[in-house]
């Protein structure tokens, strides 16, 4: 099974895309959407949705998960960044993708195997989890990364797997 | 110049179309679009964008005026609105019409006069504004319609007026 991970935002969207099965979890690719902050909010997310929409036409995820937004820090961030996450969901919708959505908490749970964890504990798991030698970076993106295994170790339709190894790249 | 305002949302989307120039404004149509409770956000989203696509391709209106959202009420419907204001501005973009946004404070300042007017203060000087006999339900479309007015009174570039008058429907 492949997953596209997403951790929603307007400046930058990370995405992770790996393949599953039972027993193993190997990374195909990850990285992060940018987008400048001078241009318009509609033009921002005209990007955002353009990108997620050749990330499913790319790597043809049999998955797609979101991570939901934890409006307990900045309600301000919290509203920008639903807009940008009601676009990714229009994305996946449009290419016929299934769409599942994780809480933090249940990303951290499933990865690290504690809901309070710390960000850099959650890295270090999924870096461990994809046996990667070198560091994940953007934090956006192993992130990402983490939404996608959170999913993967979820699911209970868990089929193929394929090897892959690619490079964080930034859109 | 046709004003498509757009009152945000996700279980109801308010619409109003108004024709303006510098001294009318006449209804074209106002309504609202609704989406079931019970369908997931992903597919709801996909309702609202196409039916805003398909506002803006029957009335191909000059601007479309979106609200801000006033996040001091309710967090939680504040992150749910702007998921669907995030694709509410991305079908306005996506078909080319110039996009222009408005607090409610701006909006009642424009049509009221006085930025803390009550609801129903703004809906009767719409329907005062626009000449109609009949009251408007529901308030999601005449807030729509406050929200057309605000732009066309905001807007120094008022160019042709073509009459009309049109039920609010319900999509």
């Amino acid at each position: 099974m492949r997953v596209l991970g997403i951790d929603p935002g307007i400046a930058m969207v990370g995405f992770g895309v790996i393949e599953s099965d039972r027993h193993n979890q190997s990374m195909i690719s990850c990285g992060v959407i940018t987008t400048p902050a001078g241009l318009s909010l509609s033009n921002r997310l005209h990007l955002i949705y353009e990108d997620v929409r050749e990330l499913i036409s790319t790597f043809n995820p049999d998955a797609m998960a979101v991570e939901e937004i934890f409006f307990n820090t900045n309600t301000t961030t919290g509203i920008s960044v639903a807009h940008g996450r009601g676009v990714i969901l229009l994305a996946g919708y449009k290419a016929g993708v299934p769409i599942f959505e994780y809480t933090p908490l249940q990303v951290k749970q499933a990865v690290v195997g504690y809901g309070l964890a710390e960000k850099n504990q959650v890295i270090d798991m999924v870096r461990r989890m994809l046996r990667l030698k070198a560091p994940l970076k953007p934090d956006d993106a192993a992130d990402a990364l983490a939404i996608a295994l959170c999913h993967a170790r979820s699911s209970t339709s868990l089929l193929n797997l394929k090897g892959g190894n690619g490079a964080c790249s930034t859109i």
